[in-house]
């Protein structure tokens, strides 16, 4: 299966959640086995060189991908999930969202200092999310050794706002 | 990696998120590599056998172990979300939560009749959120061919509710 086979899999809705987005649907792909196998193995092959201990991912769909990236590198999985949700004692991040605001927290105990994270998302679009998470991992004194999508919004700035890190993605749309 | 090793992984919270209840928090567990790695290889182990054309799962946790263990088993994953959230035409079900009521969805054109479902979630209770899946995978015409949990709180009937199904689970604790 081609990287445009892959992107085939993706399903684009016009004007959700509001008028003029272009939602990319990553439910579609992730239904169909070998896509979603796929997709998993070629961002495995994208971030094995980097060096990391551990995947971080923001809640919900950061959830798909970073539990299943990590089991395919053998790493662990660390949630970033909206406030209130962890038990333990946290770390709370503020943040714009693309289409709002709010908050996240990170269990304080997850990130020990100098380990190595690789922060993992479903899609790149201006990386107000994904920042939150670098920013809380680094404050725990953790080192982002590159962050990871499934899909990258070309047009939107997103890697220029990460541009100190190493940016992996698989699929591309402008907007 | 014993089970009794994979359960020692697991941080029990007492009081959280109410008084009274102790939470078995999963985070702990997940963050470390070869106990990630155990427990999808062990509960795809349980779970090879049951013809499963795609793994289903709720918001939030379910995402992590579900989306894991499809890619675990080549398969497809499905997301259950809270209402709002998907954006195709979405069947809806309301639910009672352990600790409220709430709403879930799922893309209606994402069970064709016939298809052989596992439902994934990390934890098995009283099987309120598990159930709500259950029934909307069979409104579409889905068979569900097994439901799978990392723990299961044996003394809260979660087993008994889901009586007719095929229950796979990896750690107990009474409650």
């Amino acid at each position: 299966m081609s990287m445009e086979d892959l992107k085939a899999k993706i399903r684009v809705i016009p004007d959700f959640p509001k008028p003029g987005i272009s939602f990319k649907d990553i439910t579609t792909l992730l239904a169909d086995g070998p896509a979603w196998a796929k997709a998993i193995d070629a961002l495995a092959q994208q971030c094995a060189g980097l060096g990391a201990d551990v995947v971080v991912g923001p809640e919900a769909r950061g959830f798909i991908v970073g539990a299943a990236l990590a089991y395919r590198l053998s790493l662990g999985f660390v949630p970033v999930r909206k406030a209130g949700k962890l038990p333990a004692e946290c770390l709370r991040g503020d943040y714009q969202l693309e289409y709002g605001k709010d908050s996240l927290e990170i269990h304080k105990d997850a990130i020990r200092p100098g380990l190595k994270v690789l922060v993992v998302d479903d899609l790149l679009a201006t990386g107000g999310t994904i920042e939150a998470s670098i920013k809380m991992v680094e404050k725990l004194g953790g080192e982002v050794v590159g962050v990871a999508f499934l899909i990258e919004l070309t047009e939107l700035g997103g890697r220029k706002r990460l541009g100190k890190y190493q940016v992996k993605s698989l699929i591309e749309y402008p907007f």
